[in-house]
């Protein structure tokens, strides 16, 4: 396509200003601009405009969610503290699922470290463990591990295969970052990349901006972005040729995430459910954490900030919030609900708008960094797609076992960083230990409490990580640890047990 | 007395190393040392020894007290989420009882903030609130504001008197703070100081421990130390002339701390109890928190080192943790039940055994700061006096509400420091405000959502501030914020409403 036909391209749907310091360009600038324009589907850009402006505007003026909102049902609830006596029929479930290979699991990667401070993919980072495992490490072993659980129930190999979400600016690294670790011993076929779209930033009026006279300022298009990925990047067909019928969607900054959970996998498909999602009790009104909650008939994620203080607030007779379903990004899905999604009704919904301040080139090619919003993002959410469910299921689990995100760099308000990510790790391997009938000894040989004494506010919790590879959720760690004392830390790993400490020294 | 007197009475008890540097010392340290071991009653502090080694030893031996622990009966227990429809009631009676001056607030402020990091006491700390108000101040205006309730609803002036537990450490100090601010409005009449006793540390064998040649190694005789300190420096006395009948006890370095809480009273008052406790709902087993339960059929709270995870982790059929009622230091009690306390049970109990790395100086006169501990200090606990009280109840509130103590520095894992502790305070009062009517707008004019979006790690709360002048726990609001839009930071005290930035500028 000739500059020419770009121009005409451009006028013709209104972003022409895209050229207007084509002049000012080297060669191999005009050749980058060029390349990029090219590939953008303006109509289409500007219909996404349309609809998520006018989707906006109309949730401005609309009736305020809060009075649409009706809670989860009970008899659409699975929950570890109140259904315990169904717990082992669900994980039996869905292991006897892994076994036969229909299980795939896949992991939304594509965003970058920003608030934490790095440059590179979440899933590199090393929160500083005894290991010095990365994320992508410790869910990589924990895959690993659930295949061979299953087939030591089974007695026959099979696969969880992993589909690993990237975007334009974290697919390269991600995949040499595999490339360096050997995939952490998964078969390289079994682990697949696939891409999310970017999308132009655009100001209010609908014009695309450009981050620098050359380039245009691309952002990716929501965790959303994954059902058009999962079309347009062959992962449905990948899926189908497979046999999948089950797939758990979770995101990378999750330390303590549960990949293929398969209770939660068996408890979904026990209900036959289409979709389900996996939630953690919110219990204090003004949490930050979006609820799972039915709105106008229909299950949605109500995000935190669309909620009033007076829903946040409300009570069941029993004491508990009345939205208290926390959405933790874990949800299930079938096979034949995620091609409909694909094929039928992604391309239906409108993207959000979310008012950004957004770096930009002005008409006398000064950069701008505006103080205020001037422009939107288009995003989808993974969640979007909950309204076209058939039936549905919630499955309740505890923050402590199963979530805690690495969102920030460290902070005095200690919230969702590095180090409140480590202790929560170490916290639960700890637990795990004291209930597999191990107990842990102070440098005087006296055995520490099971919720030890703090003596400052810099004491660490026991030092104890537990390798994936050695146990997924507590499990088989007896033969271990039963009636032994062990120093901290403890590393329980492939090698056995490690004391790195012993007897004080 | 003369020393060889004295000698003889350390010779009678076993402590005459006390004396073993005499001839080293100046001749005021000599006066200093015998000034200090004159006034030590060394048979009873013998007996102290004797049976909290026993008590410590027999603990040690008996079975764990995991198979004895009940969980708190329903019918025992007041909820804030679960009783909603008679909060109304209890805090009526409270008001009436307070408007009658029958209520007295007694301050556990002993404690040295060495944890915090600071050597004076923790009421005076400023945790960098828009006013600068420190804990003692906070406290004192709650206690003016709530007399000026009651006032309002009854139509005559009440008291209610503020009697403060300081220690030999930090008497002076506190005093002169007060002088300093001259009661914070409160009559100098109706605030008292009384002390807490000392005990010097032990060794295991039972000798004194020096610090210094001349110098005992001392510690406050812990919280439980208010019963003694009750009797022996009059308070009771003060209260008895004083018509009290009700009083709420409570820890200087909780900084949501509804003080003399009327609804809190006027519950345990309507229940008929003499031993009332606050405590809210633990949710984590392994939370760092101790809980109130019956043991061998009374009322105790049972410390967080000393339960095991199996029972820390044991639920209820509805889920929540069956040991949840977690305790925050704040108790109800008659005063004809403290007079029995302190007239008959408390000589009774033996103090608790701390086994403590304690700094001392060894036969050569050297100090030696050991590295395992190498002595004891002896405590007791404000409620250890649970198991004596003939009708118990207890009252659970919301954390968000009325619990945020400052135990710590501030470090990365965020746990009970002036940011946790000042976040708190704020958000609270950013609900009062939405309650009320109000909403806030950011720099660009929009209202920010209830539940702020968060932009990154260091991203505050909504800056607000609301004096206890103003408000005691949210009522009274609506005349200062209802239908307006505010900027942040919002300070609404006895001038009215401030806001520090208008207008963004």
């Amino acid at each position: 396509m000739s500059v020419s036909q770009l121009h005409q391209r451009l006028s013709e749907t209104g972003q022409c200003h895209l050229l207007q310091f084509w002049n000012d360009l080297q060669e191999e600038e005009q050749l980058a601009l060029c390349q990029e324009l090219q590939a953008m589907e303006f109509k289409e850009l500007n219909l996404f405009f349309q609809r998520a402006m006018e989707d906006f505007n109309r949730s401005a003026s609309q009736e305020k969610v809060d009075a649409r909102m009706e809670a989860v049902p009970r008899e659409v609830l699975g929950s570890i503290t109140r259904d315990r006596d169904r717990l082992q029929e669900w994980q039996k479930e869905g292991f006897l699922q892994i076994s036969q290979n229909k299980v795939a699991v896949v992991l939304l990667a594509g965003g970058q470290g920003t608030r934490l401070g790095v440059t590179y993919p979440k899933g590199m980072y090393d929160v500083g463990l005894p290991s010095h495992k990365t994320l992508f490490q410790i869910q990589a072993e924990r895959i690993l591990k659930l295949e061979h659980l299953a087939e030591a129930q089974h007695g026959k190999k099979c696969t969880i295969p992993w589909y690993i979400m990237t975007s334009g600016r974290t697919m390269e690294s991600t995949e040499q970052f595999f490339l360096k670790h050997k995939y952490f011993d998964l078969k390289k076929e079994n682990v697949f990349f696939f891409q999310q779209g970017m999308l132009p930033a655009m100001s209010f009026e609908g014009k695309i901006l450009l981050e620098e006279k050359g380039k245009v300022a691309m952002a990716p298009d929501g965790n959303g972005g994954l059902y058009r990925a999962l079309g347009s990047q062959q992962v449905l067909k990948d899926m189908e040729r497979r046999g999948i019928e089950y797939i758990h969607v979770y995101c990378v900054d999750n330390i303590l995430v549960r990949v293929a959970d398969p209770v939660f996998m068996g408890f979904c498909v026990q209900k036959g459910v289409d979709c389900g999602v996996k939630v953690v009790e919110k219990t204090n009104p003004t949490e930050p954490v979006g609820v799972v909650c039915k709105v106008d008939g229909v299950y949605q994620v109500v995000e935190y900030s669309e909620i009033t203080l007076a829903t946040a607030q409300k009570r069941t007779a029993d004491g508990r919030l009345m939205f208290n379903a926390g959405n933790i990004a874990n949800h299930f899905f079938t096979l034949a609900f995620l091609r409909d999604i694909v094929n039928i009704y992604e391309p239906r919904l409108q993207h959000h708008v979310a008012q950004k301040k957004i770096p930009f080139v002005d008409t006398q090619g000064r950069l701008i960094k505006p103080d205020k919003p001037n422009g939107i993002k288009m995003e989808k959410f993974v969640f979007d797609i909950f309204q076209f469910a058939k039936k549905f299921a919630v499955y309740e689990t505890l923050r402590e076992e199963e979530f805690s995100p690495l969102k920030n760099a460290d902070s005095q308000n200690g919230k969702d960083n590095p180090t409140t990510a480590r202790h929560a790790l170490m916290s639960l391997h700890h637990c795990w230990v004291l209930n597999a009938g191990g107990h842990f000894i102070d440098e005087n040989g006296t055995r520490i409490p099971a919720i030890p004494l703090l003596k400052d506010a810099n004491d660490l919790p026991v030092q104890c990580e537990i390798s994936p590879l050695v146990s997924y959720a507590g499990e088989g760690l007896e033969m271990y640890v039963q009636e032994k004392e062990f120093h901290t830390p403890l590393i329980i790993d492939e090698n056995g047990v490690q004391e790195l400490m012993k007897n004080g020294l």
